[in-house]
């Protein structure tokens, strides 16, 4: 399949040593080839024991290291836009961990400086695209069996919420990815977001409005809801149900093992979005490798990275206000031309 | 438990023959006594074998009739508040199937005139209240386990919607039944309503707005989200998960038997309300004659016919309007003071 | 439909009581008109509040108290031949508690007189053939769009034994439910048996050999297998899974209410079989008595509980050999003719 | 970790190309160094488009390669002991495809010779031990919440059987899984079988007794029955119930979507053992691969192949004669004292 492919990845924190340790031992024809963090101690520990990689503090560095081929990007989000624009400009391939900007006119640049290079080089980290539960949902809604969907009622819960997280983070960073697969799923845009906020939970911190239940409306006149509840308490849990014509289809509560003990049957639930999730990051940088080395770009692209800011952003302005937000997108440049949410 | 107690049956149409069927052959302690419809033939086809029932074509004359000692109203919606009143004047214990009474304003009449009798003689029709599963739910929920109850999360669908059906009938006609089971499970009031629309099911007559989905805020602030969709084609479904502080619980699948064939492990689902609620309307009556028996008048009143009326009419504005609609409701009376709801 | 019914109901013990209740509350069309036990106290207790009975120490004085046109037997197995005889010398339609004679010889000896008799009167108390997960599985084996049921894979788990419960009583008391269940359900007679016997639980009493597996081979070749497992700890679990030629059916595993909290997603178990099979004991006593009121004598017969006998005892003589023992029957009487196990 | 691990892969045929693809392309750390085949039109086109393999007609040849650092055996079984030999005698480290060796006399010399040697080098391709489910309940049962297994309740179902499948291999190919598994997941050795034979099911070619259902006793007295279907028509099949002193668990219907549509709620079944251990397999090589990178040789091995050849010999023998037949094995030499069978 050609050479293995030299990855430089930004960012050695949480989710940057995890990729380092997925692309040298979990991926086959890719290799960790440098690496850049501020802290050249952390890059350090990140690939302890790996050979040939070169550790820098410098983005730039780290790109025009001997070796590297393509970018993965796991550094903090408003590092993001600086990597993705150098990366362009020496037509790396990108993955790119969500949010891909967090802001939108930042992502809106993005988009540009892409559409201006005339091809796609960036893959955002929609991990749920590379769920097995997903794509099997994906695979029945294109096949049209169920007819057209009219609904998804979508669930998003969390044992707790890390220190400092904010009520509008509910919106635009966990239901984020309620956002990408949503667009994805249907192939429509969303084009209006409501959210209501019932009275916040007692296990909720103060001043944490916990849980939400988001309204979406689509381009094609579907509706998506969420339910957000960062501090469920008893486990990690997305479920999405699609509603269409002719049937419905659920996903999100697979289990391995019942026991029957002490008066029930019970099935784990699972405790966080690495267990998940586990094999969906493992899929999805298998096949963004796969297809680097084959010179191809697929997947999740910088027009979703942008169309996830702006909705994102349009929610946190519905939380504040109560209202029915409309989402008031640019027009979709060529290059993303109509399959780009597919 | 005292003598067997002789029911007037008033409506001898589909709901009303089953009733009779059911006094006279299922529920121990009761008999029918006598029955009231308009068309005769109808009213004595419905009691064709079953001896000392006396067959009437008025109301009155039914409740007059020898050895009658309480009424099952069985008839159209509209004749139920003359009958109610007429069963007041007369000191009978009632239950009505629902609508109570299908306008607010006719509810209110029934809710003023016991109220001025001073004692409760209406049970009202939520037979949703004696599934074994919902019974189930209430009893976790008034447990407090689980905390809180932040959302309730409904699902009512329907094979079909029968000839005639409009737009607003999926408010006030099939969600009706989740505004009291949230009332009652919940014991709160549902204070405002929004009802979105996705575009119409392909497989929903023409003109109808099916699927929707009605949004309810409460007194307490929670959330009762209702997917109502009347054409969904495979079946009678009817979901409940009430999403709590430390849990979730949910309702609503219960299953008798998984086929393993054809490629696949499948579970029938009902195809209508008879089959799935045919446990609680047997509970219902019995558990009616049971309390009348003893003199007792139990289960939901007037008011939570009259709460249920208030609610749809808002519900049905809001379909229309597009907008959150608030739900505006007379003071409850002290006859109906604390617990009315529970 | 006809006259009420009155029954007798010889045992006024735990069963009898319940019986007592079920036929003065719940059963419609039926009344107790009289009771034994040789504790008349224990009689009276068990009918007290009920208007119209008789309560008498001796069987043959209660079969001829006035009213009685039927009779209910919930006496201890021993008594039951004797009171079946004193029924069939009257003329009297019987209900009969499981085992119908403890022993096969008195069992045949209940045959033979009700074959001398030339009409049936007599039902055995085999509850699970009017459970409805039972008759959903009866009736697509008997559909045959599986085809032909080729193994019954069955379970049968008690939370605890009662005190004095031994190791026949596994086979002969226990499994005696599986043994109607599976001729009921296959309509094929059982015709060798093997007891496995794995080393004992820890949870079990000592010396009782708990749990066991019991192997069935019936005349048309196919298999049934039973674990047998009396202090499994955790509640009270009867499930059956059809292996077809075309596919399987399982039952057992209904439930109401699932529940996600603490880790994990729960569904109860029931504790007790008066908790499982609380509907199939209350359609059972009402098919019974509207059978009996039409004249008509239906369900399980005096042969099934001769069956259930002779295989129950080549069982424990199984379990004592640990060899495969045969199951040798009398010729079936004409009255039993070709349907009887159907 | 060291360097890439270079494979001589025996055999070109289904299996041993789905090894070389899932070496080249899926598991990080291995390359494809040699392939062996009697057809050496099939080993190009199995390595085609693989840069650095060679190609061989036999298996010395192959082993000798440059590069070679252990070897994966995938030929038939009959060409097992010779290529295991070969391998110790060259001190390679081996994953060897079940069966180790189709006959107990020869797996007991590859037993023989690998003790000789004085240390561990081969593995046997019992890939359940790496499937996920399986890893759940063995890791469940080792910490001993439930208390000691008593039972273990197996299906084994497969949508047809091949051409050739004769009645021994539903014992000797299909069962042979489960006996391994039974032995790992109790780590308990199986000392005697007993098969019974239902009629055959009409969807099974004529003169194949199929399903059987086996049943083994355990050295520490538990039971493990097996039913063996493989024309059950439906679907590929695996599930596992342990019942224990205080619980029970069940693995083998996990599923990823629930449709409801069509009157029913459907899971698919997979259709091959392809689909359903795909991730087992690719598990169980990146296992193999890590560890001999690390110099140790873990998981099933040679004694774990012999007895799983022992009690599928006993297991045909007993599917003769129809009587309970004792497993005699030698005693379990040193090397794989103690924990051979964890």
């Amino acid at each position: 399949m050609g050479d293995v492919l030299g990855v430089a990845v930004l960012g050695a924190g949480h989710m940057g040593a995890d990729h380092i340790r997925r692309l040298d031992q979990v991926v086959s024809g890719a290799r960790v080839a440098a690496v850049a963090d501020p802290d050249p101690e952390r890059a350090k520990e990140a690939v302890a024991g790996i050979e040939g990689v070169s550790v820098h503090t410098e983005t730039a560095a780290a790109l025009d290291a001997p070796g590297v081929g393509a970018v993965l990007i796991a550094s903090p989000g408003p590092a993001h836009e600086e990597a993705l624009l150098a990366a362009f400009e020496r037509g790396l391939p990108v993955l790119c961990e969500k949010p891909m900007v967090p802001d939108s006119t930042g992502a809106l640049r993005v988009v540009e400086a892409e559409a201006r290079l005339g091809r796609r080089l960036a893959r955002i980290g929609f991990m749920r695209r590379y769920d097995a539960e997903y794509r099997t949902l994906k695979s029945l809604l294109d096949g049209g069996r169920l007819g057209r969907p009219l609904m998804l009622h979508c669930v998003h819960r969390n044992v707790s919420s890390p220190p400092g997280f904010t009520s509008a983070m509910l919106v635009n960073s966990s239901v984020s990815h309620e956002i990408d697969a949503a667009r994805w799923l249907l192939g429509q845009e969303l084009t209006a977001v409501t959210v209501l906020r019932p009275r916040p939970s007692a296990g909720a911190p103060e001043g944490l409005l916990d849980p939400q239940f988001v309204v979406f409306e689509t381009s094609a006149g579907a509706l998506v809801d969420v339910e957000v509840f960062v501090n469920c308490g008893f486990g990690y849990q997305v479920r999405c149900e699609a509603v269409c014509e002719r049937g419905s289809a659920r996903i999100g509560e697979a289990h391995t093992m019942v026991v029957t003990a002490d008066g029930g049957a019970r099935a784990e639930v699972p405790q966080d979005y690495l267990v998940r999730f586990a094999d969906a990051y493992d899929r999805e940088v298998r096949d963004w490798v796969d297809a680097t080395r084959r010179g191809r770009v697929t997947g999740p692209g910088a027009w979703d990275g942008y169309a996830a800011s702006v909705v994102a952003e349009a929610g946190v302005r519905a939380l504040g206000t109560g209202a029915r937000t409309t989402v008031e997108m640019v027009e979709r440049p060529a290059l993303y031309g109509g399959t780009g949410t597919r």
